[in-house]
């Protein structure tokens, strides 16, 4: 694979890395550096320093020009000492999965197959390895103290003492209100948090279909979504060679993966719901624990009773797993039978520590099915799935809608916090009204910002090609960026500490006419400047919103100076 | 002027006239037709008609295939015979303000002037003519007819009783809780109501500024912002030419049109804000007057008090009406003269029935600035000039911020209402992050949303390149996108009667894969399709983003039928 693609920069940024207390960690972060403000006072120049701003990093390695890249190799694979080390894990002679097997075996894949395949590791016989579980022994990991450091930056740089503490973060996730996606086989991730309690995040959904798309750009996407601020990436492959573009993926993720194993088993029974098998499904859990996937959506909540509810809807289910699962549970009059061996899930996922995403399948695809009887039925079921999941120590999250008219988010939130004890909340949007096919990255953002604001830990992107298409490279960051406003927002509206530093010093830089600075401190520097340039005749103290007579900034500044 | 350049169509809609029952009117709207639903069951064929949806069009004649539409000439001059029939205005036999005469007699401005000017009309001595004064003495006018029915279309449709008659419309006017913008020397426009118990508005800004921009441009611009679904229209020009730009603009838009007079003052004392005087400003409102604009936004809240509280804020004054005035407060060591004028102002403006919208000079320009003192404060004063205003029968809307993070939004809202005596608000956005230059029409439309559910009556549309530049075509097509799916997530959340028949038509269109219905019913139908035209690779039951095996939609389909 061609070995530069994926290599851009900030603007005058750094990768910096803060150093652990506890453990032998590094954190990188980035390190965005400010010009100074000139000032003409009493005809004299006065200089001032700005101080660095410090920013939440999801872009990894590729934007730390002392690291080599090599997408053949994979990322540096940062956690393995850190997993060794805890002596509760062992490596596996080979892949357990019968299909992982037969694919290697494959010689027809060779020229496609990633290049440095690593054997997986599996928890030691009779061993708990989640970090949940390791949060309930009281044991502070790495992987905790990480976050800790990570979701503190803003705070570290104003010098206030934070409650994110790294036993802050060791109970939230020992009572399952916050969770870490740490698969032991995904090494080169670098550890995060999803819970109420810290910056909201965001998912972005990568994948090709059957009917597009290749393993190069699959690769690019999902550099490029973390780029841009991608906090977790789905990948949401239906095509060919699910197996080998996920390699390729996860060894280059800088961010926890999540995958739906139930799409690759359909594509294994040839896209008959109906000859799905809880032996399929079993094999291609194993397969995907072993090649490091980090979180599992499961549309284990989907109940044969609830079939019938169906046709109260203006549309249905719009949720392929769920419909999948339904389909399956009407033509064999059985219940869903990840609901039956959900136990079994448990104890597969629990080896690896995957953590569950437990599905939404009956999400409202439509303002006019939201809230309805089928979407809160099945939430219920989540939250009794939730609680089995923890006794076996298995980090959990909620999935929820979808579509959703303002006056009905709070029910969801309220609902989700008691039906689900607390498990985190993972929305998509939700959308806030149908009508605007193309642009609903913005009727979700809407939606997402608010929920999250209530509570949602993390927020999934919805990009301009929501129900039209797949989404090509731009608007991958469209939609990341619509997504990061909507997550910021929140967490300003929550009083996360240090939230608005980013937003003061940008707009310090916006009244003192540090343009420079306005467009490196932005979530999207190389269009701000584009913009800029565009409409700009030079590079003065003005643009051409308002021309030179009207700008206020400019009025309003030598007015401070005459007041004063 | 080409003449052609303006035309653009609905794809498979109609321009339909609904007759009124009191006057001699006839309501524009937009009729979209739909495709029948056609399933298959027990191996025949069964059709299925699906109605008509009816939707607010803001687009004026331009959509409409039986007007011909002449630049030179202007749009057809609907208000005129109503005006005329009320016998209370008088043509006068030449314009009024000394400046507009002066650009009359410049032949050098003859290759640039609109072609078929009209004498202006004003009220008649002592005879009142605001669209309030008529509500106040019980009088339902045409123009309250027309919105009611306007407003109440989609209940029309569904045949449900609505509370939105022309008695409602005539009483929100009389208590000052909506206005009709309504300039008598603006008959081109149609009748639209701004009041938080109808369907939220949204306004667009247009106008080149001294380093940009032709008038067929502005034109072009003014047009294409109605196609899209500009409620109102700013013309906030500050370059050349303003005089005979507004003029065109005015002759040919369909929807009120609003200005910044204090922009066009500065221009005639050549940028200087300390030469500014009472007599340029009021010759400039006159000109105005009389050329039709519908309502005025007026910094009369900026007092000389609270130019001391500048000193405060991260981005001091970022209005640039309110730095214009607050400059020339301190430098005259005087009181704001549009506030020592307020009555002569109102004087003028109700003998042609212009509205004014209290500018809001102070509203904060960074999230750091929101709900501060001197935002405050100046609404204090704002409200003070509302009660003046309404004593002279002057219709009224209150302008808010600005930047203001989401948990601040509802405290604006709520001291707006108390503060104004329920006088519409009209707010810019507001953006809700400070970080995202180059995508505000994001970070607004989540805030607008918000303060729109909360009451407020109009949103004023940020785009793309807010901070950056002026914005091109482009620019306003996503602004006001953006902000209609605001208005209508708005609409939505208050249980604004009909307000989800389009959503629920296009939703049923989607969940039958009638892919041409939902694109026609969406806010972008040329957007919609292209998006799905790049990605179909056929135009069958499924598109790429799901490929024919993960379908949700079509499985669930599919399932509805088993279920039966």
């Amino acid at each position: 694979m061609k070995k530069d693609f994926t290599r851009y920069f900030y603007p005058n940024s750094e990768k910096v890395y803060v150093s652990g207390k506890l453990h032998d960690i590094r954190v990188a972060m980035r390190k965005v550096n400010l010009t100074d403000t000139v000032n003409i006072m009493d005809g004299k120049r006065v200089v001032r320093h700005n101080d660095p701003v410090y920013l939440y990093d999801t872009s990894g390695a590729f934007t730390d020009p002392a690291v080599e890249i090599d997408l053949d190799k994979g990322l540096p694979r940062m956690r393995e000492a850190w997993v060794a080390a805890r002596n509760d894990t062992e490596q596996l002679p080979e892949i357990s999965s019968e299909y992982g097997r037969r694919r290697q075996a494959d010689k027809s894949l060779d020229a496609i197959r990633f290049k440095h395949l690593h054997l997986p590791r599996r928890a030691k016989e009779g061993k708990e390895i989640t970090q949940m579980y390791y949060a309930r022994q009281g044991i502070i990991t790495p992987e905790m103290e990480y976050v800790a450091i990570r979701e503190n930056l803003q705070n570290e740089q104003l010098g206030i003492a934070s409650h994110i503490t790294p036993e802050f973060v060791r109970n939230e996730v020992a009572c399952g209100r916050a969770i870490i996606p740490a698969n032991i086989n995904h090494p080169e991730a670098e550890p995060m948090i999803i819970g109420r309690n810290f910056a909201v995040k965001l998912n972005t959904n990568i994948g090709n279909s059957a009917l597009s798309s290749g393993i190069e750009e699959e690769v690019d996407k999902a550099v490029w979504s973390c780029y841009w601020g991608g906090d977790t990436l789905m990948d949401l492959s239906t095509g060919d060679h699910i197996h080998e573009t996920r390699e390729w993926i996860i060894r280059n993720c800088p961010v926890p993966m999540g995958t739906v194993p139930i799409y690759q088993a359909l594509e294994k029974v040839n896209g008959v719901a109906e000859d799905l098998t809880w032996e399929i499904y079993r094999d291609t859990l194993i397969e995907q624990c072993e090649q490091g996937v980090d979180y599992f959506t499961i549309h284990a909540g989907v109940l044969k009773a609830h079939a019938e509810l169906v046709g109260e809807r203006l549309t249905g289910i719009v949720s392929r797993g769920g419909s999948i699962m339904t389909k399956w549970c009407v033509n064999h009059n059985a219940e869903n039978f990840l609901y039956t061996h959900f136990d079994e899930i448990c104890e597969i996922v629990k080896r690896y520590d995957v953590a569950l995403s437990l599905g939404d399948g009956m999400r409202p695809g439509s303002i006019h099915d939201a809230n309805d009887r089928s979407q809160f039925l099945e939430l219920d079921v989540l939250g009794e799935l939730t609680e089995k999941a923890w006794a076996h120590n298995v980090q959990v999250i909620i999935e929820g809608p979808g579509h959703v008219p303002m006056q009905k988010i709070k029910e969801n939130m309220e609902r989700q916090l008691s039906s689900c004890h607390e498990a985190p909340f993972y929305t998509l949007g939700p959308l806030t009204t149908d009508i605007a096919p193309g642009y609903d990255h913005i009727t979700s953002a809407i939606g997402a910002a608010q929920i999250a604001w209530l509570g949602t830990a993390m927020i999934c992107y919805v990009t301009p090609k929501e129900h039209l298409g797949l989404p090509d490279r731009e608007d991958v960051r469209n939609g990341v960026i619509a997504y990061k406003i909507a997550a910021h927002a929140a967490d300003i509206a929550k009083g996360y500490p240090g939230a608005t530093v980013r937003d003061d010093a940008l707009s310090k830089a916006r009244f003192e006419f540090r343009w420079k600075d306005q467009f490196n401190l932005s979530l999207d520097p190389e269009r701000t400047l584009a913009y800029y340039k565009e409409s700009s005749v030079n590079d003065g103290e003005y643009c051409t919103m308002c021309g030179p007579n009207f700008c206020a900034m400019r009025i309003s500044r030598s007015l401070k100076d005459c007041i004063k």
